[in-house]
């Protein structure tokens, strides 16, 4: 039987990329928003979940961040980092200079800013919801019109592809998370994600939790603040580590962290991306 | 002459609002981006720029780290914190109970998401780019259709409020910041917000610097970390910590995070919003 991907849909966008290069013979179930597809994997209509966690330029996903802190049971089995690869669509036919209107995610438009700029700086610039509802809403224009989205949007839309890598940063990479009831086995080169909270803040609070990991020799990778949608100043803290939760020396600092701190939730460990693959 | 205010329009966003109760007798202007408010500040169209940083259920806005740490060489020079209650908004005569469509920008359906799903469970929910659009969107509807948005977007558009309070947690509060070439002389009840960096990654290196401020008993209010946009994995990090870099002890605290970081950036001193004001 096949696997079942739920993923943040709709078909087109980077995310859906993601899931197939995960997995490109599982059936890809798309979803509209992150909530939904962590639902879809804890009810079983799907075997596992395809979100984006973060980006090179733009930072978390802060919907992600807050469903793993608050709402899921999930934890983090896998991630997969993609290079986003903004392409300028038309309809078939329509040429460069003929563009009238442009469209797309205000995202993508932040990072594709300086080809604008240059190239259709006489344009009118219109925002969209994602990237593939650009690629809509400029097959549906009555003004000669452009969209910057994928390739596969263009396969699935119809649009021909004007310009590819038009982004003003070619660093311009998005970590994804692979959502499933259980987290991944011990592979030797592997990552832990948690997050914490501490009850009363007072100076130094978050130095003592950091510095079971730093007296380890235990690396972090990232360090984030999240709001505890309590009140204005209380925040939930995420760090991602090197080493599973398996591994002795990270088992032993992360006893030493829940001992310090009023809540204590591990989100997985998984092997960490390997670059060259 | 009226002082210049730059502020993240439309009118009738939370913004405007911001910046009206900052000053009443001001002229507001308002700017279609937050880069687009400094930049006016910059330039003298303005004296002072009025943006959110911080939502106390959604986070920090990026895009104002980001001109922080990045773009801009004007500094934190106030901060304000304002309630953000949410109206229910229609054409005028419109019932409740006919309401069809329902429309508002992604961060408020969210903050609302209870009320609408016993409210309206049957509305089609249409995402929008800003409150304010929003209402201006539910005006232009054929469908008998409601706005969430401000009290002020209803009388900017002779839109009536249905009901108020809306929002699904009380405690919603956005904290915005006033952005000026300098920052504020010392009151005594102060805050202040750098960014660092380091060149290299070492266990521990935060920690180090967490300390400086830990030993001397100076309060964190709030870390975070942005993207360095070269690389996934390499961060800025933004600390809010209370005191004056003109006190003493901060302004010793601060000289040895200087010493101890590649990158050292002082984004403003500022009187600490008092609640009960």
């Amino acid at each position: 039987m096949k696997k079942k991907i739920a993923y943040l849909g709709p078909a087109g966008t980077f995310t859906e990329e993601a899931a197939l290069r995960y997995d490109s013979e599982a059936q890809l179930l798309p979803f509209a928003t992150v909530a939904a597809v962590a639902s879809a994997v804890e009810a079983g209509m799907a075997d596992e979940g395809v979100v984006a966690i973060e980006n090179s330029l733009e930072g978390s996903v802060t919907d992600t961040l807050d469903l793993l802190i608050h709402e899921s049971s999930l934890v983090i089995r896998k991630e997969l980092v993609l290079p986003i690869d903004h392409c300028l669509l038309v309809r078939p036919g329509t040429q460069a200079h003929e563009v009238k209107v442009l469209f797309s995610h205000p995202q993508a438009l932040g990072q594709c800013r300086r080809f604008i700029e240059r190239c259709f700086p006489k344009a009118e610039v219109v925002a969209a919801l994602s990237t593939a509802a650009a690629v809509e809403e400029m097959l549906a224009c009555d003004s000669p019109s452009a969209a910057i989205g994928t390739k596969r949007a263009a396969e699935l839309y119809g649009a021909e592809i004007l310009a590819r890598h038009i982004q003003d940063q070619s660093s311009n990479v998005t970590r994804f998370v692979v959502l499933a009831p259980t987290d991944h086995e011990r592979t030797g080169f592997d990552k832990t994600s948690i997050c914490f909270y501490f009850a009363e803040d007072h100076p130094g609070a978050l130095c003592q939790v950091l510095e079971e990991f730093a007296r380890r020799d235990i690396n972090l990778v990232k360090i984030e603040s999240r709001p505890s949608k309590e009140s204005l100043g209380k925040y939930f803290f995420l760090v991602d580590l090197e080493g599973h939760r398996q591994d002795a020396i990270v088992a032993e600092a992360l006893e030493r962290v829940r001992e310090k701190t009023a809540l204590f939730k591990i989100l997985g460990s998984y092997p960490r991306f390997a670059e060259a693959k």
